[in-house]
C-alpha cells in the first residue's frame, strides 16, 4: 500500500488520539498509535470511567481493519521512557508526530502534590523525548502539539495566536504572548510551549503548536461506521469536558453543575473541527525553525450559555433540566474581557461545525442510548484548587 | 541562643548555598542546610572536581561551630523526595526557605537526553516540594528563590524587573516580561517561575525571585575566618562561571577563552553581593500573595571586557596572558541589545561591590595559593548546543 504520510500518534488511545488515528488512517496516511493506558488505570483509580466501556488500542486496531481494511501499528508503552520511544522513532521514522501523550485534567494535576508531580513530570518528559528523538532520529519530522488556550488565561487585553509585538521605552521586539494559567495542569502546558520554543531556535526543528480549548462531541465520522470504535468519553469533573459533562447531567437528571457566577468564557470546538485542525496542521507544516502557533477554537461561550443551551434542547427533548449555580471550587475569574483571535486555521481552511441545536440534539441521542451506564455520584466530588 | 529568624537553605552544600548558611548564621539566624550531595557527584562523574578540596556539609557544619560557636542544623537528603523535605519542614517550621537546590549548569543540561532530563525533573520538582511544603505546614513561610537573569534572554527592548505593562488594540494588563532563553537549564528557571507564579495566585503564598546573573569571587567575610570554610570553586566549563573561569585560566598560562566573537553582554554580580541580597530580601519579605521579582546583578559587561580585565590585572602581576576567540559551542547572539533595569534590591539597601582592579587582584591571589590544583584538560571540552 502506497502511503502519503507515516503519522506517528502518542496518546492514541485517548478522546481525541484515537478518533485521529482513524481520521488519518481513511484518508490514506500510515498510522502508528503509541499509548501507556495511564487515562483508563487513572479513571479506574479515580472511580471516574467513561460512560461508553471501549475496547483497549490492540483490540480498537483490529476492529478498524476488520472494518476497513485499514491498517494501524499499535505499541503499547511510556513516553517518558526514552529508549522506548526513540526506538519507535527509529522503526518508523515518521513524516509527523502528534503529542497528546499528557496528563489532560486540570482537576487531577490540583488533587495532591504527588498528582501534581505526576503532571509534571509526565508532560514534560514526554516533551522533552518528543524533540529528542525528532533530533536524534529524524530532525525533519514534524511534530504537532496540543497545547491550550488556557495557557493565556483570561487577561484584560486581546488574546493573539501566540506571538506579540511589545513596544518599550521606544524599542520593539517580537514575543510569545505572556501565559498566565489557572491550573497546574495548564501551567505545565505553558511549560512545554517554553522547552518547544527553545529547541525549536536551538536546534531548528519544525513544530505546531495548537492552543485548543474545551473540546466537546462523541461521535467522529468515522466513528460512526461502527460502535465499538466509539471515542472514550468521561461525564465526570476530572476527564469530563464541560459541554459534555452538561449533557449526561442533563439527560440523568442531574442539576447543571455551573461554578459560581457562570460568567468564565472560553473558547470552544467540535471534535470533529478538532481533527479536521490537525489535519491541516500536518498538510501544512512549518518551515524548519519555525515554532508555528494556532489558536485551536471555533465560537467563545459563557457557561452560563452553554448551560441554558443544554436546558433548552434538553428540554425540547422531554428532560427536567435545573441549573445549580455552586460554590466555584476552582480560583479563577467569574466574569472577565475575554476576545481571543482565531483566524489562522480558518486561512488554512478550516469549515467550522459550530455548536448548533441539531449538534447538541445528536449529543443528547447518544447519551441517551447509555443512560444505564451514567453513575450519578461520579458527576462531581469538588476537588479544590 | 534566641535566635531572629529560622532560615531553611536548600542545596546547602553549594558555591552560594555554603557562603548563605555561614552569613546568615553570624548575624544571629538558626540556619539548617539540607544538600544530596548532586553536585559533588556530578563534579566526580564529568572529571571537574573544584579547585578547592572542601569538607563535606556535616564537616563544614562542625568546623563552623568550632570557629564561631554557632551551630548550623544539615540534613542530608533530596529536596525532590516530598516526605524527606516535609518532614524538614515539620521539624523547624522556617520562617523562610532559600531555595538553591537546583541543577545549576547550563552547558550540563545540554549534554544529552539524560542530562536534560535531571536537570527538568531536580529543578521543577523540587520547586513544587518546596511550594507545597510551605503550603501544607507552613504557609507564612517566604520562600526566596535563585532564579537568573538568563530567563529574559537578550531582547532588543530593555528588560524591568520581572513585569511589564502591555497595552494592546487600546486595552491594558501587566504581565511577567515575556522570557526566552539560551539554554535547557535556563528554561527550566522561566518554568519554575510559572510553576510559582501559579502557586501565589492560587494559594496566596508568598516568594521572592531574584534573578541573578552570573557570579564571581572565591571568598566572602565568613569563609575569610578560616581556610577550610571556603566556598567551592569550579573552574571547568560545566559548572565555573565565566570571571571565575577567565581568573584560573590566566593563572594557569591557558589562552582565555572568550566564546566567539566576545559581545554577549550579561549582568554580573560578586558573591558577597549575592549574600547581602539574599539576606536583604529574607529581612524584608513581601506580603502574602505577592511574587516579588528583582534583577540581581550589579553591572554589566561584554564578555571581551572581563577577558580584557583580566588580562590587564594578570599582566600587572607578571602573568603572560592570551586572550583565544575560540568558535562558539552555544547558540547564542554574540552582539546584542542589552539594558536590564536593576535598581529594586538598591532600593532595599544593598551597596555593591563593583569589579574593581583590587577585586580581581584578590582573586588572582587566592587562585594562586590553589594552583597545584589545576588541571588544564579540565578547563575546556566544548560541550555544544
Amino acid at each position: 500500500m502506497v502511503y502519503k504520510m507515516r503519522v506517528l500518534i502518542l496518546g492514541a488511545d485517548g478522546y481525541l488520539g484515537w478518533p485521529t488515528c482513524m481520521y488519518f488512517s481513511k484518508r490514506g496516511h500510515e498510522v502508528i498509535g503509541v499509548d501507556n493506558y495511564f487515562r483508563r488505570m487513572a479513571c479506574i483509580e479515580l472511580n471516574c470511567e467513561p460512560l461508553i466501556n471501549n475496547p483497549n488500542l490492540v483490540e480498537r486496531a483490529g476492529i478498524w481493519e476488520e472494518v476497513t481494511g485499514r491498517k494501524i501499528h499499535v505499541h503499547i508503552g511510556d513516553v517518558t521512557d526514552y529508549q522506548f520511544l526513540k526506538s519507535v522513532f527509529e522503526e518508523y521514522k515518521p513524516d509527523a508526530v502528534i503529542h497528546y501523550a499528557e496528563q489532560p485534567s486540570a482537576p487531577y494535576s490540583m488533587i495532591d502534590r504527588d498528582k501534581a508531580a505526576i503532571t509534571i513530570t509526565n508532560n514534560l518528559i514526554s516533551t522533552l523525548n518528543v524533540a529528542y528523538a525528532v533530533k536524534e532520529v529524524n530532525p525533519s519530522c514534524h511534530i504537532i502539539k496540543i497545547g491550550t488556550m488556557g495557557e493565556y488565561g483570561t487577561p484584560n487585553i486581546d488574546i493573539p495566536e501566540g506571538w506579540i509585538e511589545i513596544e518599550y521605552n521606544g524599542r520593539k521586539d517580537k514575543f510569545l504572548f505572556s501565559r498566565q494559567a489557572s491550573s497546574l495542569y495548564h501551567t505545565t502546558k505553558i511549560q512545554d510551549t517554553d522547552l518547544l520554543w527553545f529547541y525549536v531556535r536551538t536546534w531548528g526543528i519544525r513544530v505546531t503548536d495548537l492552543m485548543q480549548g474545551p473540546v466537546y462531541g462523541i461521535s467522529t465520522e468515522e466513528a460512526d461506521i461502527d460502535g465499538r470504535l466509539m471515542p472514550n468519553f468521561n461525564y465526570d469533573e476530572i476527564f469530563g469536558t464541560v459541554l459534555n459533562r452538561l449533557v449526561v447531567q442533563a439527560v440523568a437528571g442531574y442539576p447543571l453543575t455551573v461554578y459560581g457566577r457562570g460568567g468564565q468564557t472560553r473558547g470552544y470546538i467540535n471534535i470533529r473541527d478538532t481533527l479536521a485542525c490537525v489535519y491541516l496542521a500536518a498538510e501544512n507544516p512549518p518551515k524548519e525553525g519555525e515554532l508555528r502557533i494556532f489558536n485551536q477554537i471555533t465560537e467563545t461561550f459563557t457557561v452560563n450559555e452553554l448551560a441554558k443551551r443544554v436546558k433548552k434542547v434538553g428540554e425540547k427533548l422531554g428532560y427536567d433540566v435545573k441549573i445549580n449555580h455552586i460554590e466555584n471550587p476552582r480560583k479563577e475569574a467569574e466574569e472577565h474581557y475575554y476576545n481571543p483571535k482565531y483566524t489562522g486555521l480558518i486561512e488554512l481552511g478550516l469549515n467550522p461545525h459550530h455548536l448548533t441545536e441539531e449538534i447538541l440534539i445528536g449529543m443528547f441521542k447518544i447519551v441517551e442510548k447509555y443512560k444505564e451506564n451514567i453513575h450519578p455520584h461520579k458527576i462531581f466530588r469538588g476537588i479544590k484548587w
